[in-house]
């Protein structure tokens, strides 16, 4: 396939380096020339800063950007490439933002964490599809299936539900973490001391319902490590966490109790 | 060394089960006759459950229980060992609560999370230890050491910011998990999707500092996304995940606000 991109990130960047060897890159559009060009350059593909640049002979458009700009690229984009199958790559938006200015559309949502310093380990990677077109979907789907063993046809709202579940999974448990070294710096403690109790909880969370998993001090209802942990916070002033730990071992203590 | 138990909980099992190959655990006590024969079976040792009963003829007495019993545990247990050494287990109880009636008191704290069903990779967690004589604490050091590569002497203080870091890093992040699941469950949606982005956000957080790793709509301030899930999760009745929501990303933007 003859494949261009708009956005030049993180998620445009791996999926140019997992798609580049088996299929064409073209073109790189991203508002910032510099990014476009870094990225182009290691696909073999041109860069472009100006949406009319765009080469119209394409199997496929991949829009990689942050989700308030796709309305206002599809508009754009509409406007020069009517005909070509254009892709968002977002979780969190409704199908329906590209197909309001543009028939020919459909999703490609890699549900992961991409980060520009770590490999991805894409065969493992869960990747959702949806298309207007069944033969849009079809081309899709095989396009996915040479990434991942793990490709599924999804709607709108399944993809919403599961990006809002990833909200909580990723990014509140990577605060979580950020938290606990917050905690652990103040003292002068090594963070790392916690990375076998990190990589483990996660472990744990993907052999069994974290529910039955669940372990500590809101868990066991014990009252006394509850206000003397809220005491060292407070001592701390760290109010943030303090509010933190309170709310989320309420809720805790309310998801187990009768249990 | 001859080792006793109080306690036969998740702790007490997984030591036994630990050092019952090179040490010989002599009984095992448990309020719970039932708890404490199962695990005295494994390790041929003695179950008792009345404290009168203790042998006094041991190396290490091991105080495995939760942290609001430890006070009155330490108490009747000096009145028949007053000379043992006895140690408890817990990263959140100061060694203050044990010397109170008994002088040759210590702490063994292994920092993870145990679960009667997974196996602990002891030779990864690192056991902190303490105690008031010397003599006692090269002890501990030794029989650490034959568990883990990591035992470290610390204070109660050093201790107590560790667990506090714990309950974020792994109670807080496992109930992140546990509402993830919440959120799929709802829509039907298979939660062992989202293990690829669990395992791979843990990584990244024992690779690099999680502040540095955050990703996610509060991140990047995308107030739409934001407002879209909150009006999903009161959507769906659910007022105790949107606090969470709420709380959790107004901190996330502020924490990461000018960076």
């Amino acid at each position: 396939m003859r494949i261009s991109f708009i956005g030049a990130g993180r998620v445009a960047h791996h999926l140019v380096h997992a798609l580049q060897n088996k299929h064409q890159i073209v073109q790189i559009y991203s508002r910032t020339q510099m990014h476009a060009q870094d990225l182009a350059q290691r696909a073999g593909a041109e860069a472009v800063s100006a949406l009319h640049q765009l080469d119209v002979n394409i199997d496929l458009l991949i829009i990689a950007v942050s989700d308030s700009a796709i309305s206002s690229v599809i508009a754009d984009v509409h406007e020069y490439l009517p005909q070509v199958l254009a892709v968002h790559t977002s979780g969190s938006t409704d199908i329906a933002k590209l197909t309001a200015v543009h028939a020919r559309a459909g999703v490609l949502y890699p549900l992961q964490t991409f980060s520009l310093e770590r490999e991805i380990d894409w065969s493992n990677t869960p990747i959702f599809v949806e298309a207007v077109l069944q033969n849009d979907e079809q081309n899709l789907h095989a396009l996915a299936a040479e990434l991942s063993q793990r490709v599924y046809v999804y709607d709108s709202v399944q993809r919403l539900s599961l990006h809002l579940a990833a909200v909580f999974a990723c990014n509140f448990s990577n605060y979580c973490y950020d938290m606990a070294k917050q905690v652990v710096d103040a003292k002068a403690v090594d963070f790392s001391l916690l990375y076998p109790l990190i990589l483990e909880t996660a472990k744990k969370a993907t052999a069994a319902d974290p529910k039955v998993m669940q372990t500590g001090p809101a868990m066991r209802k014990d009252e006394n490590i509850l206000q003397m942990h809220q005491q060292m916070l407070e001592q701390g002033q760290r109010e943030d966490l303090a509010q933190v730990y309170g709310l989320m071992s309420s809720q805790i203590i309310k998801r187990h109790d009768g249990a």
